[in-house]
Protein backbone atom coordinates (compact mmCIF):
# COMPACT_ATOMS: atom_id res chain seq x y z
CA UNK A 1 0.00 0.00 0.00
CA UNK A 2 1.31 3.71 -1.17
CA UNK A 3 1.75 6.34 1.62
CA UNK A 4 1.04 9.67 0.61
CA UNK A 5 1.32 12.79 2.62
CA UNK A 6 0.18 16.18 0.99
CA UNK A 7 1.35 19.32 3.14
CA UNK A 8 2.60 16.74 5.76
CA UNK A 9 -1.46 15.17 5.80
CA UNK A 10 -2.30 11.62 5.13
CA UNK A 11 -3.78 12.46 1.36
CA UNK A 12 -5.19 10.69 -1.61
CA UNK A 13 -5.60 13.39 -3.19
CA UNK A 14 -4.39 16.83 -4.40
CA UNK A 15 -6.54 20.19 -5.46
CA UNK A 16 -7.50 20.09 -8.97
CA UNK A 17 -5.84 23.56 -9.44
CA UNK A 18 -2.52 22.47 -8.47
CA UNK A 19 -0.31 23.86 -11.07
CA UNK A 20 1.49 20.78 -10.58
CA UNK A 21 -2.13 18.94 -12.57
CA UNK A 22 -2.67 22.20 -14.84
CA UNK A 23 0.84 22.83 -16.16
CA UNK A 24 3.32 20.28 -14.60
CA UNK A 25 4.63 23.76 -12.65
CA UNK A 26 7.06 21.96 -10.51
CA UNK A 27 9.90 19.17 -9.30
CA UNK A 28 10.25 16.04 -8.07
CA UNK A 29 12.69 14.18 -6.41
CA UNK A 30 12.79 9.85 -6.27
CA UNK A 31 15.23 8.19 -3.40
CA UNK A 32 15.04 5.34 -1.84
CA UNK A 33 14.42 4.93 2.05
CA UNK A 34 16.02 1.94 3.48
CA UNK A 35 15.84 1.69 7.46
CA UNK A 36 14.17 4.49 7.73
CA UNK A 37 16.64 6.57 6.26
CA UNK A 38 16.13 8.57 2.93
CA UNK A 39 19.12 7.91 1.49
CA UNK A 40 21.53 10.68 0.17
CA UNK A 41 19.13 13.37 2.02
CA UNK A 42 21.74 15.91 1.87
CA UNK A 43 22.38 16.13 -2.03
CA UNK A 44 18.19 15.09 -2.30
CA UNK A 45 17.53 18.23 -0.52
CA UNK A 46 19.90 20.21 -2.04
CA UNK A 47 18.96 19.09 -5.43
CA UNK A 48 15.17 19.72 -4.87
CA UNK A 49 15.81 23.13 -3.55
CA UNK A 50 17.71 23.93 -6.32
CA UNK A 51 15.21 22.72 -9.04
CA UNK A 52 12.48 24.68 -7.04
CA UNK A 53 14.97 27.68 -6.84
CA UNK A 54 15.65 27.61 -10.88
CA UNK A 55 11.86 27.89 -11.21
CA UNK A 56 11.29 30.54 -8.55
CA UNK A 57 9.38 28.29 -6.54
CA UNK A 58 9.48 28.42 -3.07
CA UNK A 59 11.29 25.12 -1.57
CA UNK A 60 9.68 23.48 1.42
CA UNK A 61 11.69 23.67 4.56
CA UNK A 62 14.17 20.82 4.62
CA UNK A 63 12.61 20.60 8.59
CA UNK A 64 8.85 19.64 6.93
CA UNK A 65 10.20 17.39 4.74
CA UNK A 66 12.11 15.38 8.03
CA UNK A 67 9.06 15.36 9.59
CA UNK A 68 7.08 13.74 6.72
CA UNK A 69 9.94 11.09 6.36
CA UNK A 70 9.73 10.24 9.99
CA UNK A 71 5.98 9.89 9.15
CA UNK A 72 6.70 7.54 6.66
CA UNK A 73 9.42 5.56 8.06
CA UNK A 74 7.01 4.47 11.14
CA UNK A 75 5.11 2.53 8.74
CA UNK A 76 7.43 1.92 5.59
CA UNK A 77 11.21 2.03 7.06
CA UNK A 78 12.20 0.64 3.24
CA UNK A 79 10.13 2.41 0.42
CA UNK A 80 10.87 4.33 -2.86
CA UNK A 81 10.21 7.91 -2.09
CA UNK A 82 8.72 10.51 -4.15
CA UNK A 83 8.82 14.25 -2.83
CA UNK A 84 7.51 16.50 -5.15
CA UNK A 85 7.01 19.95 -5.15
CA UNK A 86 4.80 22.28 -7.03
CA UNK A 87 4.13 25.98 -7.23
CA UNK A 88 0.79 25.65 -5.96
CA UNK A 89 -2.92 26.47 -6.33
CA UNK A 90 -4.09 28.86 -8.90
CA UNK A 91 -2.93 31.92 -10.65
CA UNK A 92 -5.19 33.29 -13.41
CA UNK A 93 -3.96 31.26 -16.70
CA UNK A 94 0.20 30.67 -16.84
CA UNK A 95 0.61 33.63 -14.64
CA UNK A 96 2.13 32.94 -11.61
CA UNK A 97 -0.27 34.08 -8.75
CA UNK A 98 0.87 36.84 -6.39
CA UNK A 99 1.90 35.01 -3.38
CA UNK A 100 1.98 31.80 -4.57
CA UNK A 101 2.03 29.14 -1.46
CA UNK A 102 4.20 25.69 -3.00
CA UNK A 103 3.18 22.41 -2.25
CA UNK A 104 4.86 19.62 -0.77
CA UNK A 105 3.33 15.69 -1.99
CA UNK A 106 5.79 12.81 -0.54
CA UNK A 107 4.81 9.51 -2.08
CA UNK A 108 5.85 6.46 -0.54
CA UNK A 109 5.68 3.43 -2.25
CA UNK A 110 8.06 -0.31 -2.16
CA UNK A 111 10.82 -0.24 -3.53
CA UNK A 112 10.93 -1.61 -7.24
CA UNK A 113 12.62 -5.06 -7.28
CA UNK A 114 14.97 -5.88 -10.61
CA UNK A 115 16.40 -9.00 -11.77
CA UNK A 116 19.55 -9.24 -9.21
CA UNK A 117 21.50 -10.66 -12.48
CA UNK A 118 21.40 -7.41 -13.94
CA UNK A 119 23.51 -5.98 -11.40
CA UNK A 120 26.83 -8.32 -11.96
CA UNK A 121 25.72 -8.98 -15.61
CA UNK A 122 24.91 -5.91 -16.95
CA UNK A 123 21.13 -5.05 -18.29
CA UNK A 124 20.40 -4.58 -22.02
CA UNK A 125 19.96 -0.80 -23.21
CA UNK A 126 17.55 -0.02 -26.29
CA UNK A 127 18.55 3.42 -28.48
CA UNK A 128 14.91 5.19 -28.30
CA UNK A 129 13.49 6.58 -31.24
CA UNK A 130 12.16 10.07 -30.03
CA UNK A 131 15.17 12.67 -29.69
CA UNK A 132 14.96 14.82 -26.83
CA UNK A 133 14.48 18.67 -27.58
CA UNK A 134 16.86 21.51 -26.59
CA UNK A 135 15.75 23.80 -23.44
CA UNK A 136 18.36 25.68 -21.98
CA UNK A 137 16.10 26.96 -19.20
CA UNK A 138 14.88 23.48 -18.02
CA UNK A 139 18.01 21.30 -19.17
CA UNK A 140 19.03 19.71 -15.71
CA UNK A 141 16.22 19.93 -13.52
CA UNK A 142 13.99 17.01 -12.89
CA UNK A 143 10.80 18.96 -13.22
CA UNK A 144 7.21 17.73 -14.00
CA UNK A 145 6.90 18.13 -17.69
CA UNK A 146 7.83 14.29 -18.24
CA UNK A 147 6.07 13.69 -21.59
CA UNK A 148 9.27 13.03 -23.52
CA UNK A 149 10.30 10.63 -21.06
CA UNK A 150 6.43 8.91 -21.49
CA UNK A 151 6.97 8.75 -24.95
CA UNK A 152 10.39 7.16 -25.22
CA UNK A 153 9.51 4.77 -22.18
CA UNK A 154 6.29 3.36 -24.31
CA UNK A 155 8.66 2.49 -27.32
CA UNK A 156 9.29 -0.91 -25.88
CA UNK A 157 7.27 -3.51 -23.83
CA UNK A 158 10.07 -6.02 -23.49
CA UNK A 159 10.69 -6.24 -19.80
CA UNK A 160 14.06 -7.88 -20.93
CA UNK A 161 15.38 -4.17 -21.92
CA UNK A 162 16.28 -2.97 -18.37
CA UNK A 163 16.38 0.74 -19.98
CA UNK A 164 16.51 3.12 -23.37
CA UNK A 165 18.98 5.48 -24.18
CA UNK A 166 18.07 9.20 -25.03
CA UNK A 167 19.73 11.45 -27.92
CA UNK A 168 18.97 14.72 -28.88
CA UNK A 169 18.49 15.83 -31.96
CA UNK A 170 22.19 16.59 -33.04
CA UNK A 171 22.91 12.39 -31.94
CA UNK A 172 24.33 13.11 -28.67
CA UNK A 173 23.73 10.74 -26.04
CA UNK A 174 22.12 12.55 -23.37
CA UNK A 175 20.39 9.78 -20.27
CA UNK A 176 18.17 6.94 -20.18
CA UNK A 177 14.61 7.11 -19.49
CA UNK A 178 15.49 7.78 -15.72
CA UNK A 179 18.78 7.43 -15.32
CA UNK A 180 21.83 9.04 -15.79
CA UNK A 181 24.65 7.49 -18.24
CA UNK A 182 28.70 7.10 -17.81
CA UNK A 183 31.29 5.54 -20.19
CA UNK A 184 34.60 4.35 -19.09
CA UNK A 185 37.73 5.44 -21.69
CA UNK A 186 41.28 4.12 -21.05
CA UNK A 187 40.55 4.69 -17.29
CA UNK A 188 38.68 7.94 -17.48
CA UNK A 189 34.92 8.39 -16.76
CA UNK A 190 32.83 10.44 -19.19
CA UNK A 191 29.25 11.65 -18.74
CA UNK A 192 27.09 13.88 -21.09
CA UNK A 193 27.11 17.77 -21.36
CA UNK A 194 23.32 18.40 -20.24
CA UNK A 195 23.25 21.79 -20.46
CA UNK A 196 20.51 21.97 -22.75
CA UNK A 197 18.65 18.84 -22.19
CA UNK A 198 18.10 15.74 -19.82
CA UNK A 199 17.63 15.61 -15.86
CA UNK A 200 20.88 16.31 -13.80
CA UNK A 201 20.34 13.83 -11.39
CA UNK A 202 22.18 13.31 -7.33
CA UNK A 203 23.62 10.08 -7.98
CA UNK A 204 25.22 11.76 -11.10
CA UNK A 205 26.92 13.98 -8.96
CA UNK A 206 27.60 11.59 -6.69
CA UNK A 207 29.75 9.83 -9.00
CA UNK A 208 31.27 12.18 -10.14
CA UNK A 209 32.18 13.37 -6.76
CA UNK A 210 32.92 9.87 -5.86
CA UNK A 211 35.15 8.96 -8.64
CA UNK A 212 37.35 12.59 -8.44
CA UNK A 213 37.64 11.18 -4.79
CA UNK A 214 39.68 8.00 -6.25
CA UNK A 215 41.76 9.30 -8.48
CA UNK A 216 39.44 8.91 -10.97
CA UNK A 217 38.82 11.97 -13.41
CA UNK A 218 34.94 12.66 -15.07
CA UNK A 219 34.83 14.45 -18.07
CA UNK A 220 31.31 16.56 -18.81
CA UNK A 221 31.29 17.05 -22.20
CA UNK A 222 28.86 16.00 -24.96
CA UNK A 223 29.11 12.40 -26.43
CA UNK A 224 28.01 11.10 -29.57
CA UNK A 225 26.59 7.58 -29.65
CA UNK A 226 29.85 6.24 -31.54
CA UNK A 227 31.53 7.46 -28.69
CA UNK A 228 29.55 5.65 -26.24
CA UNK A 229 30.07 2.32 -28.66
CA UNK A 230 33.84 2.55 -28.21
CA UNK A 231 34.06 2.83 -24.73
CA UNK A 232 34.71 0.10 -22.63
CA UNK A 233 32.31 -0.16 -20.20
CA UNK A 234 29.01 1.98 -20.11
CA UNK A 235 27.24 1.95 -17.05
CA UNK A 236 23.66 3.54 -16.19
CA UNK A 237 22.87 5.41 -12.46
CA UNK A 238 19.78 6.75 -10.64
CA UNK A 239 18.87 6.48 -6.61
CA UNK A 240 16.94 3.64 -6.86
CA UNK A 241 19.06 1.49 -9.37
CA UNK A 242 22.15 2.68 -8.27
CA UNK A 243 24.82 1.27 -10.84
CA UNK A 244 23.73 -1.08 -13.13
CA UNK A 245 26.54 -2.25 -16.13
CA UNK A 246 25.44 -2.08 -19.48
CA UNK A 247 25.68 -5.36 -21.50
CA UNK A 248 24.09 -5.03 -24.81
CA UNK A 249 23.30 -1.69 -26.58
CA UNK A 250 21.79 -3.15 -30.32
CA UNK A 251 24.97 -5.17 -31.69
CA UNK A 252 27.27 -4.10 -29.48
CA UNK A 253 28.22 -6.69 -26.38
CA UNK A 254 30.64 -5.72 -22.92
CA UNK A 255 31.52 -7.75 -20.61
CA UNK A 256 33.83 -8.24 -17.46
CA UNK A 257 32.95 -5.05 -15.96
CA UNK A 258 35.43 -3.28 -13.61
CA UNK A 259 34.76 0.03 -13.28
CA UNK A 260 30.84 -0.07 -12.67
CA UNK A 261 31.35 -2.72 -9.47
CA UNK A 262 34.21 0.00 -7.86
CA UNK A 263 31.78 2.84 -8.28
CA UNK A 264 28.86 0.86 -6.87
CA UNK A 265 31.08 0.28 -3.63
CA UNK A 266 31.99 4.28 -3.74
CA UNK A 267 28.43 5.11 -3.85
CA UNK A 268 27.73 3.69 -0.58
CA UNK A 269 30.72 5.10 1.22
CA UNK A 270 28.47 8.47 0.75
CA UNK A 271 25.18 6.98 2.67
CA UNK A 272 25.52 7.68 6.84
CA UNK A 273 22.99 8.42 9.22
CA UNK A 274 20.77 11.68 8.77
CA UNK A 275 17.80 11.62 11.19
CA UNK B 1 -17.18 30.25 -7.81
CA UNK B 2 -15.61 27.62 -9.71
CA UNK B 3 -17.42 24.31 -10.34
CA UNK B 4 -14.83 20.73 -10.73
CA UNK B 5 -16.32 17.39 -12.05
CA UNK B 6 -13.75 15.36 -12.20
CA UNK B 7 -15.20 12.23 -14.07
CA UNK B 8 -18.65 13.46 -14.08
CA UNK B 9 -18.71 13.75 -10.29
CA UNK B 10 -18.13 17.24 -8.28
CA UNK B 11 -15.04 16.82 -6.57
CA UNK B 12 -12.03 19.87 -5.49
CA UNK B 13 -9.53 17.44 -5.82
CA UNK B 14 -7.37 14.86 -8.30
CA UNK B 15 -5.66 11.63 -7.31
CA UNK B 16 -2.30 12.30 -6.28
CA UNK B 17 -0.89 9.27 -8.38
CA UNK B 18 -2.52 10.75 -11.28
CA UNK B 19 -0.25 10.82 -14.08
CA UNK B 20 -1.60 14.30 -15.29
CA UNK B 21 0.01 15.69 -11.81
CA UNK B 22 2.90 13.15 -11.78
CA UNK B 23 4.25 13.81 -15.28
CA UNK B 24 2.04 16.41 -17.31
CA UNK B 25 0.21 13.25 -18.69
CA UNK B 26 -2.50 14.45 -20.43
CA UNK B 27 -4.19 17.34 -22.62
CA UNK B 28 -6.87 20.11 -22.02
CA UNK B 29 -9.11 22.63 -23.90
CA UNK B 30 -9.95 25.86 -22.85
CA UNK B 31 -13.17 27.11 -24.17
CA UNK B 32 -16.06 29.26 -23.28
CA UNK B 33 -19.71 28.50 -22.84
CA UNK B 34 -22.46 31.52 -23.27
CA UNK B 35 -25.61 30.75 -22.47
CA UNK B 36 -25.06 27.03 -21.78
CA UNK B 37 -23.38 26.52 -25.00
CA UNK B 38 -20.28 25.21 -25.10
CA UNK B 39 -18.43 27.60 -27.73
CA UNK B 40 -17.62 25.59 -30.99
CA UNK B 41 -17.68 22.44 -29.15
CA UNK B 42 -17.42 19.69 -32.26
CA UNK B 43 -13.99 21.33 -32.83
CA UNK B 44 -13.08 21.38 -29.27
CA UNK B 45 -14.34 17.78 -29.05
CA UNK B 46 -12.44 16.90 -32.24
CA UNK B 47 -9.38 18.45 -31.40
CA UNK B 48 -9.42 17.57 -27.61
CA UNK B 49 -9.81 13.68 -29.46
CA UNK B 50 -6.97 14.01 -31.85
CA UNK B 51 -4.30 15.43 -28.90
CA UNK B 52 -6.09 12.53 -27.04
CA UNK B 53 -4.97 9.97 -29.75
CA UNK B 54 -1.61 12.02 -30.19
CA UNK B 55 -0.58 10.92 -27.07
CA UNK B 56 -2.48 7.22 -27.20
CA UNK B 57 -5.10 8.18 -24.40
CA UNK B 58 -7.97 6.63 -24.81
CA UNK B 59 -10.13 10.19 -24.80
CA UNK B 60 -14.03 10.67 -22.97
CA UNK B 61 -16.66 10.04 -24.81
CA UNK B 62 -18.50 12.81 -26.00
CA UNK B 63 -21.70 12.13 -24.13
CA UNK B 64 -19.82 11.98 -20.73
CA UNK B 65 -18.29 15.32 -21.74
CA UNK B 66 -21.76 16.54 -22.57
CA UNK B 67 -23.22 15.42 -19.39
CA UNK B 68 -20.54 16.96 -17.61
CA UNK B 69 -21.42 20.47 -19.32
CA UNK B 70 -24.99 20.12 -18.98
CA UNK B 71 -24.61 19.91 -15.18
CA UNK B 72 -22.25 23.16 -15.66
CA UNK B 73 -24.52 24.66 -17.76
CA UNK B 74 -27.40 24.80 -15.04
CA UNK B 75 -25.38 26.87 -12.81
CA UNK B 76 -22.90 28.69 -14.34
CA UNK B 77 -24.54 29.00 -18.24
CA UNK B 78 -21.31 31.83 -18.76
CA UNK B 79 -17.90 30.88 -17.77
CA UNK B 80 -14.60 29.72 -19.42
CA UNK B 81 -14.54 26.31 -19.43
CA UNK B 82 -11.23 23.78 -18.57
CA UNK B 83 -11.31 19.97 -20.28
CA UNK B 84 -8.31 18.16 -18.73
CA UNK B 85 -7.70 14.76 -20.23
CA UNK B 86 -5.30 12.37 -18.82
CA UNK B 87 -3.61 9.13 -18.98
CA UNK B 88 -5.12 8.41 -15.32
CA UNK B 89 -3.71 6.99 -12.61
CA UNK B 90 -0.53 4.56 -11.55
CA UNK B 91 1.73 2.77 -13.60
CA UNK B 92 5.66 1.80 -12.74
CA UNK B 93 7.72 5.07 -13.43
CA UNK B 94 7.09 6.56 -16.84
CA UNK B 95 5.81 3.07 -18.49
CA UNK B 96 1.80 2.83 -19.03
CA UNK B 97 -0.31 0.96 -16.73
CA UNK B 98 -1.81 -1.86 -19.22
CA UNK B 99 -4.94 -0.93 -19.00
CA UNK B 100 -5.12 3.17 -18.74
CA UNK B 101 -8.11 4.49 -17.53
CA UNK B 102 -8.17 7.96 -18.75
CA UNK B 103 -9.29 10.50 -16.65
CA UNK B 104 -11.56 14.01 -17.22
CA UNK B 105 -11.84 17.45 -15.04
CA UNK B 106 -14.08 19.99 -16.64
CA UNK B 107 -13.25 23.13 -14.30
CA UNK B 108 -15.44 26.09 -14.78
CA UNK B 109 -14.60 29.41 -13.64
CA UNK B 110 -15.88 33.05 -14.39
CA UNK B 111 -15.39 34.17 -17.58
CA UNK B 112 -12.01 36.47 -17.90
CA UNK B 113 -12.55 40.39 -18.09
CA UNK B 114 -10.10 42.32 -20.29
CA UNK B 115 -10.42 45.69 -21.22
CA UNK B 116 -12.92 46.88 -23.52
CA UNK B 117 -10.69 48.77 -25.91
CA UNK B 118 -8.19 46.39 -26.59
CA UNK B 119 -11.02 44.62 -29.06
CA UNK B 120 -10.98 48.13 -31.10
CA UNK B 121 -7.79 49.81 -30.69
CA UNK B 122 -5.40 46.21 -30.34
CA UNK B 123 -2.58 45.29 -27.80
CA UNK B 124 0.35 45.53 -26.71
CA UNK B 125 2.69 42.64 -27.61
CA UNK B 126 6.55 41.86 -26.31
CA UNK B 127 8.62 39.56 -27.02
CA UNK B 128 9.65 36.62 -25.09
CA UNK B 129 13.27 36.28 -23.97
CA UNK B 130 12.63 32.62 -23.73
CA UNK B 131 12.86 30.61 -26.95
CA UNK B 132 10.56 27.37 -27.45
CA UNK B 133 12.47 24.03 -27.82
CA UNK B 134 11.73 21.83 -30.93
CA UNK B 135 9.77 18.69 -29.92
CA UNK B 136 7.87 17.16 -33.06
CA UNK B 137 6.67 15.08 -31.52
CA UNK B 138 4.51 17.54 -28.94
CA UNK B 139 4.32 19.74 -31.53
CA UNK B 140 0.61 21.34 -31.87
CA UNK B 141 -0.39 19.20 -29.18
CA UNK B 142 -2.36 21.10 -26.28
CA UNK B 143 -0.61 18.90 -23.71
CA UNK B 144 -0.12 19.17 -19.58
CA UNK B 145 4.00 20.00 -19.92
CA UNK B 146 3.22 23.80 -20.14
CA UNK B 147 6.73 25.14 -18.04
CA UNK B 148 7.70 26.97 -21.11
CA UNK B 149 4.30 28.83 -21.27
CA UNK B 150 4.74 29.41 -17.64
CA UNK B 151 8.35 30.74 -17.80
CA UNK B 152 7.69 33.29 -20.78
CA UNK B 153 4.36 34.55 -18.75
CA UNK B 154 6.57 34.89 -15.94
CA UNK B 155 8.84 37.60 -18.08
CA UNK B 156 6.90 40.67 -17.63
CA UNK B 157 4.06 42.17 -15.12
CA UNK B 158 2.79 45.07 -16.25
CA UNK B 159 -0.92 44.77 -16.72
CA UNK B 160 -0.76 47.27 -20.16
CA UNK B 161 1.16 44.24 -22.28
CA UNK B 162 -1.92 41.65 -23.29
CA UNK B 163 0.73 38.91 -24.61
CA UNK B 164 3.99 37.75 -24.92
CA UNK B 165 5.30 36.94 -28.23
CA UNK B 166 6.86 33.30 -28.61
CA UNK B 167 9.89 32.76 -30.93
CA UNK B 168 12.26 29.30 -31.60
CA UNK B 169 15.56 29.03 -31.50
CA UNK B 170 15.70 30.04 -34.88
CA UNK B 171 14.13 33.16 -34.57
CA UNK B 172 10.65 32.24 -35.68
CA UNK B 173 7.27 33.50 -34.57
CA UNK B 174 5.80 30.55 -33.13
CA UNK B 175 2.44 31.70 -31.11
CA UNK B 176 1.60 33.83 -28.16
CA UNK B 177 2.12 32.53 -24.70
CA UNK B 178 -1.99 31.39 -24.95
CA UNK B 179 -2.65 32.26 -28.08
CA UNK B 180 -2.11 31.85 -32.44
CA UNK B 181 -0.62 34.85 -34.49
CA UNK B 182 -1.73 35.80 -37.79
CA UNK B 183 -0.41 38.38 -40.12
CA UNK B 184 -1.46 40.19 -43.16
CA UNK B 185 0.41 40.47 -46.30
CA UNK B 186 -1.21 42.57 -49.12
CA UNK B 187 -4.63 40.91 -48.80
CA UNK B 188 -2.99 37.55 -47.90
CA UNK B 189 -2.96 35.72 -44.14
CA UNK B 190 -0.53 33.68 -42.92
CA UNK B 191 0.13 31.74 -39.03
CA UNK B 192 3.14 30.41 -38.23
CA UNK B 193 3.90 26.87 -39.07
CA UNK B 194 3.75 24.14 -36.01
CA UNK B 195 5.57 21.50 -36.63
CA UNK B 196 8.45 21.56 -34.43
CA UNK B 197 6.58 23.36 -31.32
CA UNK B 198 3.83 25.72 -29.87
CA UNK B 199 -0.08 24.92 -29.67
CA UNK B 200 -2.45 24.42 -32.48
CA UNK B 201 -5.36 25.73 -31.19
CA UNK B 202 -9.27 25.73 -32.31
CA UNK B 203 -9.49 29.14 -32.72
CA UNK B 204 -6.58 28.92 -35.14
CA UNK B 205 -7.96 26.23 -37.30
CA UNK B 206 -11.35 28.40 -37.30
CA UNK B 207 -9.94 31.55 -38.63
CA UNK B 208 -8.31 29.28 -41.20
CA UNK B 209 -11.41 28.10 -42.23
CA UNK B 210 -13.34 30.95 -41.82
CA UNK B 211 -10.55 33.22 -44.06
CA UNK B 212 -10.86 30.48 -46.90
CA UNK B 213 -14.84 30.52 -47.02
CA UNK B 214 -13.91 34.16 -47.93
CA UNK B 215 -11.78 33.93 -50.14
CA UNK B 216 -8.76 34.77 -47.79
CA UNK B 217 -6.21 32.71 -48.36
CA UNK B 218 -4.19 31.75 -45.45
CA UNK B 219 -0.37 30.45 -46.09
CA UNK B 220 1.02 28.30 -43.08
CA UNK B 221 4.78 28.76 -42.97
CA UNK B 222 7.56 29.45 -41.07
CA UNK B 223 7.42 33.39 -40.36
CA UNK B 224 10.36 35.02 -38.89
CA UNK B 225 10.31 38.38 -36.75
CA UNK B 226 10.99 40.54 -39.58
CA UNK B 227 8.08 39.40 -41.62
CA UNK B 228 5.48 40.16 -39.02
CA UNK B 229 6.81 43.18 -38.39
CA UNK B 230 6.58 43.85 -41.97
CA UNK B 231 2.90 42.69 -42.12
CA UNK B 232 -0.04 45.78 -42.59
CA UNK B 233 -2.06 44.60 -39.75
CA UNK B 234 -0.90 41.13 -36.92
CA UNK B 235 -3.50 40.06 -34.51
CA UNK B 236 -3.75 37.04 -31.90
CA UNK B 237 -6.83 34.85 -31.67
CA UNK B 238 -7.53 32.16 -29.12
CA UNK B 239 -11.20 30.38 -27.99
CA UNK B 240 -11.48 33.03 -24.78
CA UNK B 241 -10.07 36.67 -26.22
CA UNK B 242 -11.48 35.77 -29.69
CA UNK B 243 -9.41 38.11 -31.86
CA UNK B 244 -7.17 40.66 -30.31
CA UNK B 245 -5.71 42.86 -33.22
CA UNK B 246 -1.66 44.28 -32.30
CA UNK B 247 -1.47 47.62 -31.93
CA UNK B 248 2.15 47.96 -30.48
CA UNK B 249 5.16 45.54 -30.91
CA UNK B 250 7.86 47.65 -29.19
CA UNK B 251 8.62 50.36 -31.90
CA UNK B 252 6.24 49.07 -33.93
CA UNK B 253 2.67 50.93 -34.52
CA UNK B 254 -0.39 49.57 -35.77
CA UNK B 255 -4.08 51.21 -36.27
CA UNK B 256 -6.74 51.07 -38.99
CA UNK B 257 -7.58 47.03 -38.44
CA UNK B 258 -9.88 46.23 -41.27
CA UNK B 259 -9.45 42.15 -41.36
CA UNK B 260 -9.21 41.36 -37.84
CA UNK B 261 -12.62 43.03 -36.98
CA UNK B 262 -13.58 41.39 -40.11
CA UNK B 263 -12.34 37.43 -38.82
CA UNK B 264 -14.26 38.58 -35.60
CA UNK B 265 -17.15 38.47 -37.40
CA UNK B 266 -16.89 35.21 -39.49
CA UNK B 267 -15.93 33.42 -36.34
CA UNK B 268 -19.50 34.34 -34.58
CA UNK B 269 -20.56 32.41 -37.43
CA UNK B 270 -19.10 29.18 -36.57
CA UNK B 271 -21.14 29.45 -33.10
CA UNK B 272 -24.13 27.69 -33.60
CA UNK B 273 -26.15 25.81 -30.87
CA UNK B 274 -25.44 21.98 -30.51
CA UNK B 275 -26.56 20.75 -27.07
Amino acid sequence: MPMILVDGLPENAVPADDRGFTYGDGVFRTLAMHNGRAQWWPQQYAKLAADCGALHITPPLESDLLRDLKTIAAQLPDCALRITVTRGSGGRGYAVPENPQSRRVVFASPLPEYPAHWLEQGISLRVCELRLAAQPRLAGIKHLNRLESVLARAEWIDPAIAEGLLLDVAGHVIEGTRCNVFIVEDGVLATPDLSHCGVAGVTRDLVIAAAGRNGLHCHIEPINRQRLEAATEVFLVNSLIGVWPVAVLEQRRWSGFKVAPLVRKWLNAFDHPLH
